[in-house]
């Protein structure tokens, strides 16, 4: 019988669960405040301001389960639609997720390393945190960053004090900046019956902020594939977390460091869409409607690349063999996620000459980011 | 840029072209008369009668292409629509699948062996048919079969006798019966440079005369599978197909019979999706948006299972961790083709229990088919 899942948020992930919602035969109904939001193109796009009291009726009307397509939903608004629907993941996965020192202690509790940190909420407490963490550190606001927004590195005395004269009153943590080898990421799904699986750790490389590529798997030592399993169980078990939930890390000296959390399906794991058997937005359909949750080992190593800000010519990239592509059909301006491409690596030195021909596309389009 | 597609009809091939479209930054309008065409649940849908003039300048405003997701499309509206965009395939691909006569004949005048056959139109020529064919025999409604409808088998005198009584006047084939060893089937795609790509022959089950159970690939020898992509070089390059065209083969005696084509997506191609680098429904947007082919290799062997007349528990079958669902979100009844499972068997022994184990809930389901 077919169902139907409410979606807070029509943006490119609302989109892309949509897709994978409706083989399932499960209907989606996003919500978002922008009428061009891109899941519009492909399910029912409810359009309006988050405190619309007509559009929440409307939105909740027959819809089974509610699900978020972002961490920072109104909480007034999470309340709301779990009390007219089954909504998954839970509030307190979303509490956890928005705030910064939150998450760090969270993590804390939960037996995952973190780097250290202190809260900051006034020019003393930033010199405080600075005595105590050293430099160089990284401050950022507790709530609403992401995509590297809201965040500073301070290097010297002088940085420390330009931005204590200059700071609002927005709560901050100052984190003591973590020399890394590289970045991974786990994504992993709960379901209801408290099942967790966990894809394995891929690789991650960013540029000013913004995600550029993902390699998966990372190919990392059995050990820190186990460590990252071992570590997302704990969390989103914690959490009574129901759906997918990513945890981002930082490799330094061999271990896991737990950087941050997203309670939800994430760019890291756009590559198992084609790359794994069942993708990670099917996975989070299946485990937010009561299904079982679908093989979690890789179908085929992939490499995926953002396109941000600009788009390569669509036939230019579908022209490299082991290449799929996800145009989430929005308008191109600098800083903005508009798609993706995941370079499936099944074929050898064809694919490599094939991943390579779409980097370099995938650059050109990123140049437009550059100020 | 993103560019819109029409399609006519809206049923499960059009929903399954939406989303394969999608990524692809491709926006899809389809046109159906009934408003609960399941396309529309992942794409615009435009709901009206194909005579309804107002309704084919909504249909072509703004589409770069049009195709069509069923072969009995009125002439009339071909014509419209490829005055008004880019319509692929075109009407000569339409005209050839529709008529069981203009069909054999143009296999024939391609070099693609058929099965003897004689036009009927009365009861004279029904005699002379069955007395230059022999019986059995086949008697075939010339235009708008599909599924095994407006067929019937003569085995005997009296069988023709009846028949000859009961004729109306609407145009007839009678078919030599080909004692085949199985079915088989060639799922092809050729772009607008005239480049044809074909996967590999499948094996096609049928019940009731509709599709139960695709084998991909068939595992046939390598002249046949040669035999098979040639023959489809030759067949879309004299139609000068655009998107992709289906041939559905009887094995006899190690020779390919030509049985029917049908000029679009097909049910004995649906295994793609999930067992191919780049599915049917994908290459067919490709090549109508004037795009490169992609991979037409098999990714993973599959046996693909249709879901007529009545679904099995949603949970039951994804608990089968090799099958991927594809319900279509249509109301079930007796005959109806309402999703397909595709199961991958790329593991083994653990495949072949699962795939027995849905096999074993699509029987039961198929069970309420049955008078």
């Amino acid at each position: 019988m077919t169902r139907t899942l409410g979606i807070l948020g029509g943006g490119q992930l609302g989109r892309m669960l949509a897709l994978a919602a409706a083989p399932l035969g499960v209907r989606c109904r996003a919500w978002d405040p922008s009428p061009s939001a891109c899941a519009g193109d492909v399910c029912e796009l409810v359009t309006a301001e988050w405190d619309d009291a007509a559009a929440l009726e409307r939105f909740c009307d027959g819809v089974d389960a509610i699900t978020c397509e972002f961490e920072n939903v109104p909480v007034d608004l999470l309340k709301a639609c779990g009390e007219r629907a089954t909504l998954a993941p839970g509030a307190r996965s979303f509490a956890v997720a928005s705030d910064r020192l939150d998450e760090k202690q969270f993590l804390e509790g939960q037996g995952v390393p973190v780097a250290a940190h202190r809260p900051v909420d006034d020019a003393a407490s930033l010199r405080d945190a600075v005595e105590a963490l050293g430099l160089p550190a990284v401050l950022k606001t507790r709530r609403f960053g992401y995509d590297g927004k809201g965040q500073t590195v301070l290097r010297s005395a002088d940085d420390v004090e330009q931005i204590a004269r200059e700071l609002d009153n927005r709560p901050r943590i100052l984190e003591a900046m973590v020399d890394f080898e590289c970045e991974l990421s786990t994504v992993a799904v709960r379901n209801r019956d408290g099942e967790v699986r966990a894809f394995p750790l891929v690789r991650n490389e960013h540029r000013g902020g913004i995600l550029y590529e993902t390699t998966a798997p990372a190919g990392v030592a059995n050990e820190l594939e186990e460590s990252g399993r071992a570590h997302a169980v704990r969390v989103l078990g914690a959490l009574d977390h129901v759906g997918v939930l990513t945890i981002e890390w930082f490799l330094c000296d061999g271990r896991l460091i737990g950087n941050e959390i997203a309670p939800r399906v994430h760019n890291s794991g756009h590559w198992t869409i084609d790359g794994a058997w069942c993708g990670q937005f099917e996975q989070h359909v299946r485990a937010v409607m009561g299904l079982p949750l679908g093989r979690i080992d890789v179908r085929t190593p992939s490499v995926m690349l953002n396109l941000v800000g600009g788009a390569p010519d669509t036939g230019a990239v579908l022209a490299a063999q082991g290449a799929r592509l996800h145009d989430y059909a929005k308008s191109p301006r600098p800083g903005r996620k508009i798609g993706h491409v995941t370079c499936l690596m099944g074929d050898g030195a064809a694919d490599e000459r094939g991943v390579d021909r779409v980097r370099a596309m995938v650059d050109a389009a990123w140049r437009g980011n550059e100020p």
